[in-house]
């Protein structure tokens, strides 16, 4: 085998991660290369921002995933150019990998319409180092308020506002308000989680879950709104500082700002030299390769196919069914178009409501939280992770308990004093009281 | 009640977080203080170091542990200074508690033996911060030979140096062993982690746990033996930076050094004014108070109490056992002399080894590991905890899988430049191919 009959993939999300897979059986030398040692089930992220589920419940580690695909090197690293002529990936610490086919699969990143300066202040949701920021600014808040004398800073301190009303966004202001009114409800003695934290959902567009159809977004709706979450539509973020947003020409104080509004394409697809859509992902041919250059394909969030007037959405059925589509693709040695099988979509809302679209048939309440619960379990990388969800979620109802409430990033010598975004600082004071030999 | 009917403690460790629990019929306000907003259950941490655990499996908010104790109140935060003739206790933001009565259980921390230059190299293990750090540094080494050309470098990187055979020192080596013979063996292709990673306990006394009976000890060493750790005996370590360690003179490059050798009382019982140890631990009364402070205690790691001429060790049953004596006697307006019950101690080595001091009876192998399982399970703070790590156990043991495999902290732009110890850096680059809407 000559370095040319080398595969390289991009990217180890779903897209990335599930072609490696169904290439076990291929003759050919194939590297992946991802920026973490893990694969990420994104669809359940929000739970690690709401101390639902810990970060490993989620994620597995590549390199296990792909222990047994003898043909495949896991390669942590950090592609930063593709030359797309010469056919090499050039990685950030300077190694060039040389391929005869490459896989581009690096996703989306999230994006402040251009407020790059509104990031510190709204974090977004992508990585489990968003979601442990997060969930330390969240438990912190209640925790500051409790002991904040002022009436002002205190109700500023338990005000959450989500940005985006997309599933994401949906399912975050669900959690937060739940946590406040089950998990933290007895344990302030200044504050009453219940009755203090206030939780505002904000979104630019007329509907909630706008991808969904009308009846389900109207559902959503409601049952955002019977768990207490002030929902805001029609109203334009214009402003975001440390201090809180302006909605609309409205002034509203907040602590918390979680941003769950806009995505932008991954900074590789520039390099392809290719066309790219407003959002900077790469218009792909009806096989998945990139105009001019029939072996680079571009897989999941990063490719823009349109399918009957249609932009595929950039969710994980895309990415998993084009993945599959190209293995077999691959392995046939020929060049079929895609063709995507909607499988439907689902939002949870809270403790034991969702709504689910599958097409053939619209469910919203406690049934469509089942049907939630069962698809996402089922969906999981790994049977231990698995098994361990799901005894978390069994706990979780029975109790309300939420087990991963830990804060450990941003531990410093004056927490109080702490500025928000500045945790995570990777020192760590020692704290005794707690040795055993 | 007035401000002067309040009983303070400080720090929410087994001692602490006992003693709150004990009280919750005294007629008293309370306050807990505690840095961060678990406790952890330490006996376990170099799990959560060794990828074996999650954080969360060991730690529970003490929040949530106190939340039916009507009469605690929890406050995040750090205290910085007592003063004991105004009875004050002052918090790293400037607010001061008054007391009536103060209970100072803060423990004690890692000691590089004067060598601060040294805590870098070679992090010790106290806290959730530092077993993220030891485990994302342990897994990145196995990532980083992987792609090393270098023979000696790669040598380096699966060099592993604990220094320090008391119980953590020898769990940490014997988990590392197995971590590189079991969990990784059939991951790499260019590397065989079976074949290639070193693993040394190093320690300048004459034994490995060396407060055991000889005979148990003895059993230790033989265990690590058979588990392929090379253990070295009376040899100090006289130079520990980046690149290794100078042991009795000799010269072991190493890319990971763990401390596990030394620990130094928490600052806080300078502040007292009171006669304290070689080690700065406070030497109490019998009754677990402080000379001349009769309403003030001490209790656990940083309380030095000699009974029968023996120091009492910095263990959790001690702290637990103190913490029960003082309620019982502020509860009963009484002062009794602290006596220990001596419930001997054990030690894991690896998968199935262990060794158990009963007093009573001496185990050694899988009946000590059996033991060692069961204890510590049945004392682990929180049902569902026990359930969790339950399972994970259980699975572990028929796969050899290490559940929490995650790297998260450290990430940056360029993982193979980066400098060990500067991870952490709370930024997270966002990575793509995971969005799922």
């Amino acid at each position: 085998m000559t370095d040319r009959s080398h595969l390289v993939i991009l990217g180890g999300g779903f897209a990335g991660l599930t072609l490696a897979r169904k290439l076990r059986r291929a003759p050919w030398r194939i590297t992946l290369v991802d920026r973490r040692n893990h694969h990420l089930f994104q669809p359940l992220l929000y739970q690690v921002a709401t101390a639902g589920l810990a970060p490993g419940d989620i994620a597995e580690p590549i390199r296990r995933v792909l222990a047994k695909n003898d043909n495949v090197t896991v390669r942590l690293g950090e592609a930063v150019r593709i030359d797309a002529d010469k056919k090499e990936v050039h990685l950030s610490d300077g190694d060039v990998l040389e391929f005869e086919r490459l896989v581009v699969a690096t996703g989306v990143t999230h994006s402040h319409f251009g407020h790059d300066e509104w990031a510190e202040a709204a974090p977004g949701l992508k990585t489990i180092g968003d979601a442990l920021e997060i969930r330390r600014r969240m438990l912190m808040a209640f925790e500051r308020a409790e002991w904040e004398d002022d009436a002002e800073e205190r109700r500023k301190l338990l005000t959450f506002v989500v940005v985006g009303a997309g599933p994401t966004g949906v399912e975050l202001a669900g959690a937060i308000k739940e946590i406040a009114l089950k998990t933290l409800r007895k344990e302030f003695r200044t504050i009453d989680p219940v009755r203090d934290a206030r939780v505002l959902l904000v979104e630019a567009g007329p509907r909630v879950l706008a991808a969904y159809p009308d009846p389900l977004s109207d559902k959503a709706l409601a049952q955002l709104q019977s768990l207490g979450v002030e929902v805001r539509l029609g109203e334009p973020v214009t402003a975001v500082d440390r201090d809180g947003v302006t909605i609309a020409g409205e002034r509203v104080p907040a602590a918390n700002v979680l941003w769950a509004a806009g995505v932008k394409a991954s900074p590789l697809g520039q390099t392809l030299g290719v066309p790219l859509d407003r959002a900077g992902r790469v218009q792909v041919n009806p096989d998945l390769s990139v105009p001019d250059h029939p072996d680079i394909y571009v897989l999941g969030d990063l490719a823009h196919l349109e399918i009957d007037g249609r932009v595929l959405p950039g969710v994980a059925p895309v990415a998993i069914q084009q993945a599959e589509h190209l293995a077999k693709d691959l392995l046939k040695r020929r060049r079929t178009p895609f063709a995507y099988k909607d499988l439907g979509s689902m939002a949870t809302i809270g403790h034991h409501r969702a709504i689910a679209d599958l097409g053939f048939m619209k469910l919203s309440g406690y049934f469509a939280w089942l049907a939630w619960v069962f698809v996402h379990l089922m969906t999981l990388v790994g049977y231990r992770n698995r098994m361990v969800v799901f005894l978390k979620w069994a706990w979780a109802w029975f109790t309300f308990e939420r087990s991963s409430r830990l804060v450990w990033q941003g531990e410093s010598h004056e927490p109080w004093n702490q500025v928000p975004g500045e945790g995570g600082s990777g020192e760590v004071a020692a704290q005794g009281g707690r040795d055993v030999a």
